[in-house]
């Protein structure tokens, strides 16, 4: 059986250790501080590593996108240069993620420079949880997987939803929903966006389904400020819905996300811990861990 | 000749136009935004880009050495996308550059990760200034460039002194005092610390030469806290120099670095726009750009 060390980066602790459960593996210390001038330092505590075994360098981007950025990739060359080669980089929540094309002549294709710079660091292979478009990680020159969590928050949103609908804000999204309804049975659609071209007021509605006295998931795989998902989740109600559940992969919650999304009259957010999230009442949160150590076990 | 287009990156604004009227370039738009995740969006206005010119990427990594260095990946990034193949890098102020090696066991090489980033984007040449040790830049798999400028700041230190010692703040620094008393035909040394093993006191003295009735200019590379500066500017002042300027390429100034190198007794600071810092009475900005061109139109 192959054996993992961890190597827990930023935002990470939790499913750092969480995983290390799971797999049986040893999670190093890392030692950080921050200079004067602001550079960060950091330092793998390297005399717990384990001989032949595999690296899991565990990291999320957000929140300091940039600094979490660097300082993955200052930890992968200290395992570089401390003689480890084979570097697994379990990135659970990628920055940039959603600068995935030129939309503009002379823009960046961000998520390329990440992946790029990444892999030049000494991280050969990367895992990652719901990509915002999967087909960015033909960027990346090494092994790469995707993992889908979708049919996990729904599973946690059935505990309070009876056969809902499971609807993707739009159709580019629909993957995650047709992945998540197609594991637990149930129907599924995509949202769409008409606008009035008299009052120019916007209005959503599924595709095919009526959303009428059923109960509906929302799956989408970043909240960022919240504003699609709340119109979403208002539009559903007002079209007759019973309750209505935002699972959705990454949290970010900025500003006053969860407000907006609470105030639309969502029952709950259903999330996943690829970014240091709190539970509360409205916001329940799913370890993946044990979904992620499934993969790594069959894949590496 | 050789046509050259400008992409003033980050810090560089007032720097990459100095060197567009040194280099009869065109300096392109850059339009900058940060969403609100705190995610940046960079754009280059690439309506005014020259065909078959060189494309000169000028950046600082000072302030906001994270932020700074992954809008270069964006930029560089840009650029390769929008057909541009040939990038030379001229980063004045490269981050992390102190952390050149391993100092304990299960630490990064920075400026490796750094390095090795800005190449995998696509920056294939690079043009830095005062490197804290130039032979990190063999970490860069491209062409690459040292400018040291340390002439040009003693040169502006002549104004108010008669023939100062050059001295380096210890044996590491010698090289860029070397530099500029030979061109200078001034004589130099480097200070060598003691600590007194009863009182813990420490003293600082050149290794060679007496400081005693000369003016002095200290010559470093990087001012961050000031503290050594500081120190050494007072021990010359207490051994009998006459007036001590200090001059350092790169000022980070953090803190009260400025007061700190005023009080010691220091006549001035002179330095470079590597890094975007006001003048005042105190402090002399030299503007490299004309010995960046120099060097361009010798390399490429």
């Amino acid at each position: 059986m192959t054996a993992y060390t961890i190597i827990p980066g930023p935002n990470s602790t939790g499913l750092a250790h969480g995983l290390g459960r799971e797999l049986n593996a040893a999670v190093l210390e890392v030692y950080r501080k921050v200079f004067p001038d602001g550079e960060q330092y950091v330092r793998i505590g390297i005399e717990n590593i384990v001989k032949n075994s595999r690296y899991l360098l565990v990291a999320s981007m957000y929140p300091n996108q940039d600094r979490s950025f660097v300082e993955v990739l200052l930890l992968a060359n200290a395992l570089k240069n401390n003689d480890v080669d084979d570097i697994i980089g379990i990135i659970t929540y990628i920055a940039y993620s959603r600068q995935d094309k030129m939309f503009l002549p002379g823009e960046p294709i961000s998520i390329e420079a990440i992946l790029k710079s990444l892999y030049s660091v000494g991280v050969k292979d990367l895992i990652t949880i719901d990509m915002h478009s999967p087909r960015s990680l033909e960027f990346f020159p090494g092994k790469s997987i995707n993992i889908l969590i979708s049919d996990l928050l729904v599973s946690h949103a059935l505990k309070y939803l009876e056969t809902p609908i499971v609807l993707a804000p739009d159709k580019g999204a629909l993957g995650r929903a047709r992945f998540a309804a197609e594991k637990h049975g149930l129907e599924f659609d995509y949202l769409v966006k008409h606008r009035d071209r008299i009052t120019g007021e916007i209005t959503m509605e599924p595709k095919e389904l009526s959303v009428r006295g059923r109960d509906v998931v929302i799956v989408d795989d970043i909240i960022s400020t919240g504003g699609t998902i709340a119109l979403a989740t208002g539009m559903c109600l007002r079209n007759g819905a019973r309750r209505v559940i935002v699972a959705a992969s990454h949290s970010l919650l900025v500003g006053g996300a969860v407000d907006k999304i609470r105030s639309a009259g969502a029952l709950k957010i259903v999330t996943a811990n690829t970014i240091p999230v709190g539970s509360s009442d409205f916001i329940e949160v799913v370890d993946i861990s044990g979904r992620i150590a499934e993969v790594l076990r069959e894949a590496f």
